[in-house]
């Protein structure tokens, strides 16, 4: 295909400064008597809140951006509670937005414009499990965890499990398009969702399903949008039995360059892993220093392996694995010999951000996708960028698909280190879109990201985006200034945020 | 999730009737000269046919629809004809279909209302194989077998194989997110497409890509979307590894009914073979009297199951699958002992549409999908709708993912025979959306079902359709009148039109 049209004078990542304006964001509006009447109507009035010191706790997501006050916070119970706010926003020409658990890291629930937020807590109940056709129900509040809990006893469960799952819902994984640790093989939301059900910005009440239906694919374009096509109201997925067997491995390699070379021997070698996570030097220093797990000596990357499926074979594959580990130069390779050392293993990889916090007083993760291919490339450019702004930075990854995380650690009391995370964090996400990946694997365009589709998408592929949202959205009240470009700058950091793990 | 809202006095299904009006489709255009000069310029003379002697080819695809003359069928050999193509016809309010090798079966590819059939045969280039990230791009009009015979040398392959596969192209495939037999393991085509390039209907060129470069995933809704929302001029498809080792086994039955519980029991063992085809006794009968395949007396159903994958633990896995068969009374399983005896087991199952061409004038095919745990109902649904109209009809299907092709033997030569045909066509889409299923598994809506959409969606979710629609092709001049309802009544048949081979 010929390259994309980009004008070259343009540069999208350097606009990025902790200083310009969070473009579009206004002050906090006081909503007229008569809306907050029509809401409380159909809500009830302990589902409303309006007072600056109750709707503070919403003024964020997991994101470090500057904050932005909600008007009101509802807390609708059913999906005609959900078309009542949106029909009644709309008239009041009020902007809503739909808010799950508020793990989100790049600012999609965040309600700008003083808009409404619409928190789906309530909405939490299952209402149905199909265990013959492996497929369940839910309202978007359920937690991630909680699917694969009420289906546990028939030995099937969810599989997208994004590190947040305890907390995170089902609503705000259709949102993001969700992955995990095991995306690699079982890919992210999207291979999961087989309908949903939403309010359109217009108030009606749709059901959308797969391909397999005839028609528009609608499930796709709306899995992953952000909130912005509508508020989802339900989810139906599709389970999956629990695989027969599981066998985990830890590899330590002296260098990321000898793991990532590892990393490409094993998928040449045809084998797909449930998982093939990455952690670096930074990373397990962190580990060590806060939980005392006993790497090897000399370890300046992990590997976490993951094989599963039938019993027949798996031992052979996990050999494989090791031995293609200790060909690219393994110092020290441990297959975990029980389901307690199996969770030794995954409690270093998930409690690797929580180990980070110990160790600096703040830190900024970072979401970008390279080419599998290009892991040696990217993590030396890193590194570079991290040395040119004096900043540490840590990588927890999915080196199985290419995703990133790195963790720039700082000092928010520093105000120019602060400034320094920001522009480092443009440069890194610069770097992956050079080297032909992208912006965002799976923690979304948000309003963190949203100036930088520029540098993603030709000008004609932004404005079909733009055509297909105002065809839901005409007047562009739903979740709006998230994902497409606003014209403006960067958004402004706020880094006195708390930093939300991954 | 409540029940589609529906209309009980309106039954679309009931307005199936070979007398019906081809609803909205006009007789040819003649077109102006300054238009076929314009085209002429940038295509070339060669490039532009419009005596009807010639366009008469192209007035139908593999539907038995009435059929529709193209007032011009134009060869474009690249994305800047394309464009020019688009641009030329919408300023002069032409409507234009992209059409591929013809072998749909819905009349996606019929230039309704005068239009202009775009050609992309000449489009036939692979533009570019990347082996080591395993992705190809090719323009539209190169075959679907012509992808895997590029990298054949590498190992790989490419993996959606509709039966048509040797001169289907890959931008229909694109067009109707084909699958085939290997999609229970291996998805259709939307699993497989990376991204495309196309011209929308405004003229621009523009390039999407999945979700995981964030901002909305136009790939999914591009794909199936039959060529409504513009005209796909390069496909980037991943590559898989050919699998390491096959095993392919042929088990009779007595009825359908034990083979369905056999491949009930296959699937609750938890086993995701890579195919799992199912033939019926007419089928079988067929075979036997064209071919003269020695199946088992008394066989009334036959299974196809492939597995593939790791050499390591293959072999049990058929074995279990033998088990399982036999376990449900099958009369004889055969595993296919090499290369030679698998392709035997193939060939059947890939030339039982050509046997039942032997045994009857005409046949009609069938394509719709039900949960695979009601396979045993809509066969004797299906036995039933036949028995009442006096009609024989042959099974062949995806057993493994639930979509039937059950196929309507008739003769064309007798006007009510093919009448019945169609109303039992009807019914037994009828009895798949009944039965919780939909209307098409991968023929696509075409022409031939639009006005059923209206019993698989409700209105405000057809609504939404029409609005995303609007927001490609305002003007409604890209593939017009197709998948979405006219209000019309159903299509007319032409029974005369030579069948199809699926």
């Amino acid at each position: 295909m010929p390259p994309r049209t980009r004008d070259p004078s343009s540069d999208p990542f350097r606009e990025a400064s902790p200083d310009a304006s969070a473009g579009g964001a206004e002050p906090r509006r006081v909503l007229s008597g008569e809306l907050i009447e029509l809401l409380a109507a159909q809500l009830g009035t302990d589902a409303i809140l309006t007072d600056p010191s109750e709707t503070f706790v919403y003024e964020n997501d997991g994101s470090i951006l500057h904050p932005a006050a909600p008007s009101a916070v509802v807390f609708p119970r059913s999906t005609e509670d959900v078309g009542h706010v949106v029909r009644t926003c709309t008239a009041f020409d009020v902007p809503y937005v739909a808010r799950g658990a508020g793990t989100g890291l790049s600012g999609g629930a965040m309600a700008l414009d003083g808009g409404v937020v619409v928190a789906l807590n309530r909405m939490d109940r299952i209402l149905d499990v199909d265990v013959f056709n492996r497929r369940l129900t839910a309202q978007p509040g359920v937690t991630n965890l909680a699917l694969s809990r009420a289906v546990a006893e028939h030995d099937l469960y969810y599989a997208p499990d994004p590190s947040s799952q305890a907390v995170c819902t089902i609503g705000g994984n259709v949102a993001h398009n969700s992955g995990g640790p095991h995306t690699l093989k079982y890919g992210v939301t999207v291979n999961h969702v087989v309908g949903l059900e939403l309010v359109l910005p217009d108030g009606s009440i749709v059901n959308v399903g797969g391909s397999e239906r005839g028609g528009y694919d609608l499930l796709a374009l709306l899995t992953g949008s952000e909130g912005t096509l509508g508020i989802v109201t339900a989810v139906t997925v599709r389970l999956l039995r629990k695989p027969e067997a599981v066998r985990t491995l830890l590899a330590a390699f002296a260098t990321p360059l000898q793991a990532s070379r590892a990393v490409s021997a094993i998928i040449a070698a045809g084998i797909v892993p449930a998982a093939l996570e990455m952690l670096d030097a930074e990373v397990v220093a962190a580990l060590e220093a806060a939980f005392g797990f006993r790497f090897p000596t000399g370890a300046g990357a992990l590997l976490v392996v993951e094989s599963d499926g039938p019993r027949e074979g798996i031992d052979e594959e996990a050999e494989t694995i090791a031995a293609l580990c200790r060909d690219h130069e393994a110092i020290h390779v441990r297959l975990a010999a029980d389901e307690a050392e199996r969770n030794e293993v995954w409690k270093a990889r998930k409690q690797a951000f929580g180990a980070l916090g110990r160790v600096a007083p703040n830190y900024c993760t970072q979401d970008g996708v390279i080419p599998r291919t290009r892991l040696p490339e990217i993590l030396e450019r890193i590194a570079e960028i991290g040395e040119r702004h004096q900043l540490r930075v840590a990588n927890v990854f999915h080196a199985g698909d290419g995703n990133l995380h790195p963790c720039i650690l700082f000092d928010e009391r520093d105000q120019d280190q602060a400034r320094r995370v920001v522009t480092a964090g443009a440069e890194i996400l610069r770097a992956c879109v050079e080297l032909g990946g992208s912006l965002s694997g799976e923690h979304g365009i948000g309003v963190e990201k949203r100036e930088w589709m520029a540098a993603m998408f030709a000008e004609q592929d932004l404005a079909l985006m733009e055509r297909l949202r105002n065809a839901f959205d005409p007047r562009r009240l739903c979740n709006p200034l998230k994902i497409l470009p606003t014209g403006g700058r960067c958004v402004e950091l706020a880094p006195s945020r708390r930093q939300a793990a991954l």
